[in-house]
């Protein structure tokens, strides 16, 4: 397919970059080991580079495999100084344990300290299984699959859900591997990723082991671990959808889509419903710790404002944390019913004694329970939240930061190429 | 207890009613006996008066038993031709079978046919039970306790739930007597009732069969029926909690209530809801089966009007069929979000097509789910109501006055009494 190839041009490095990022990664390795000195430590080069499965550009993952004799926060300092003395413009990231990204000449490297383990499902932290996966694919993926995976890796980057990080909730390098030895090719997979349905279970041997996600694909150098945990309800049928409707139709955008445009305001008027613009400091904490914490918040939100009909409930991050409420309503009616014990129950006497001329109305009975008509206390939607705010926690971080809210009801104080995406949603391919 | 006396006064018949009442009743029985000539059927006193547990003014009923030899519209003609010809201003009444009321002299009667059946529970038709009822009632209640039935009776009808018929779907008057024959006087049966959960089983021989209503009392002459089957769970709810103050505080308002007040429509401002005011023309059926496809209408109201966020439906009759709706909105937004099948569904396919171009928004996906923000057809509450209307049955008799129906937004078309009612509930011991 000429689509195919016109994509693969684009994405896969040339012969000439492959065998400098190769050279650099050597030279890294090198550095690494005469730093290390008598360490009991060895470099190690993992990830797509060292599979060959790799993107244009792509990051460097160089892992330094330590003796279990050491303790975590003595190869954490250690892998840190080694880097910073490595890299160039060395930052350190606190993912499940920290390390360090840099740049090697103008290459991107990422040095990243685990333990080495003699069996990969003897678990330490769950990067040391990193260096089985890129053992693994080595051995398993056929060297003409490797531009399979590219092509697979692009296609997921183009419809947003490439990445296993909290960000994405996406599919990540690994994955992208193990669905193209399974299935054989790129477009292979898709075939089957258009008939998936509820619930997919995917092993390399057979095995069988149930997990919450939507998609499971049992790690073969761990049965006890599912690959695709990371891939979100709303990915997995993406993928679906996108793997249909690329069949039917293929074309580039699926890999290189648009951008969104800025949101016409005045079809806000046309919709007849309410925005809120919430936001606040973006806590000085890395996408994996925050992004769960706006998404736990906005699912908050959403569960506990129901009276104001919430239609959508988006967010993006730049250096403030920001959700789009789209709501019917701004303003309740001052009334509220309120529903009271059973008759029959001891707390009803309670009840009626705390309403009983306070109320617009009653106590009355309805099926058997009391109820009062009562003058709702928070009729604003933003008294409602900070009501919510100040009475359940909306995150670790974020909590820290609550003092620092600003609420806006008019909707040109949000980027509107994001209000786009929250109110004029279009599949990728579409834009 | 003064009050006790005090009741007993204005709703006890005195010695010279009752003397007249009976001497009515007999001269009733003989005209009726003389009429039927050689038919196998004789006339009896039943009810209130048989047992003597009447109120004043009560009516007076005359049951006709006819041989089982005659089918059911030969006794139903046979009686209404007697009835027409002893009672003055006679009117035929559609229950289970038809029955006549009207005038002897100035005490109201009611002749009605029913079958001699040999055992109780040899059903054949309801009203069959009623002689045994009568029987029984005589039997087991003692003199002294007549006067207990006829307090709980007036206590009943102060609080608005005397009488099972679907109007009230309150407590017969065999109801009330059989509690006073369980639990003593009327004092005790609150005592009792004061303390009921949500389902309460009554019987006098500790038979114990299960119903689906809240109160249960096994008929001592048919095991297999319920004579609490009318008493809704908001007239249980209601004696419960009514027992329980009238014995913290007794008061001859709970026998005798005031009336409602016209509601004052300024407070709807402050309740900030909107009311709509519906009627259509009363069809000509019986109460009985009137008022069930009332209260029909109003919970298949209730149950799809919920984006309108309803927070009373009342009703009442006269020439008309009023109903009467609270609701925070009487107009929705444009826009109504719009749940499709979930993306690995086979209909998926179709929810595209039909929406893709025609949506404000969409189709996109949410928790697997295909979703499109699209324009609302009824955002007027009148024109969602009338769809419903066309597309499900209101009953029998008032689907066929539909055509009738007229809407009003503006609360003063409204009975202002009846608005009280339902917008500021009262006790009724409290009005």
């Amino acid at each position: 397919m000429d689509l195919i190839n016109k994509v693969l041009e684009r994405i896969k490095p040339s012969e000439e970059e492959h065998k400098r990022t190769i050279q650099l990664a050597k030279n890294v390795i090198d550095e690494l080991k005469s730093l290390l000195d008598d360490i009991d430590a060895e470099p190690m080069l993992v990830g797509s580079v060292a599979k060959g499965t790799n993107l244009k550009n792509a990051d460097v993952d160089i892992f330094i495999r330590y003796s279990p004799k050491y303790d975590r926060s003595t190869i954490e300092k250690k892998t840190i100084e080694l880097g910073k003395k490595i890299l160039k413009n060395p930052l350190v990231n606190y993912a499940e344990h920290p390390y360090v990204r840099g740049k090697f000449e103008d290459v991107d490297f990422e040095i990243v300290p685990c333990y080495r383990v003699e069996e990969s499902n003897r678990k330490i932290t769950s990067v040391d299984r990193t260096p089985f996966h890129t053992e693994f694919i080595l051995k398993n993926l056929r060297e003409w699959q490797r531009d399979e995976v590219r092509l697979l890796k692009q296609f997921l980057k183009g419809i947003g859900i490439y990445g296993a990080e909290a960000r994405v909730e996406g599919f990540s390098g690994y994955l992208t591997e193990l669905l193209v030895i399974k299935f054989g090719t790129f477009m292979d997979v898709l075939k089957n990723a258009q008939r998936w349905k509820r619930k997919t279970h995917i092993s390399l041997d057979n095995t069988k082991k149930d997990f919450e996600s939507p998609l499971i694909f049992i790690d073969p150098v761990d049965p006890n671990r599912n690959v695709a945990s990371a891939v979100s309800i709303d990915n997995y049928s993406l993928l679906i959808f996108s793997s249909r409707e690329f069949l039917k139709n293929p074309n580039e955008k699926f890999f290189f889509p648009g951008q969104y445009k800025e949101f016409d305001l005045r079809k806000i008027d046309e919709r007849g419903t309410k925005i809120l613009h919430i936001w606040m400091k973006r806590p000085q904490v890395v996408d994996d710790i925050l992004f769960p914490q706006i998404r736990k918040f906005a699912r908050y939100l959403s569960e506990n404002l129901v009276e104001f009909s919430i239609t959508k409930i988006g967010y993006y991050v730049d250096n403030n944390v920001h959700l789009i409420i789209e709501s019917y309503y701004h303003d309740l009616p001052p009334l509220m019913v309120h529903e009271g014990p059973p008759v029959w129950s001891k707390n009803s006497e309670e009840f009626i004694k705390k309403w009983k001329g306070r109320a617009f109305n009653g106590p009355y009975i309805m099926n058997g329970k009391f109820f009062a008509d009562i003058e709702r206390r928070n009729r604003k939607i933003e008294d409602a939240i900070m009501k919510l705010i100040s009475s359940g926690s909306i995150g670790k971080d974020l909590d820290k930061l609550k003092e620092t809210i600003v609420f806006s009801r008019d909707p040109s104080t949000i980027d509107l190429k994001e209000l786009s995406r929250v109110l004029d949603y279009r599949f990728p391919w579409e834009l």
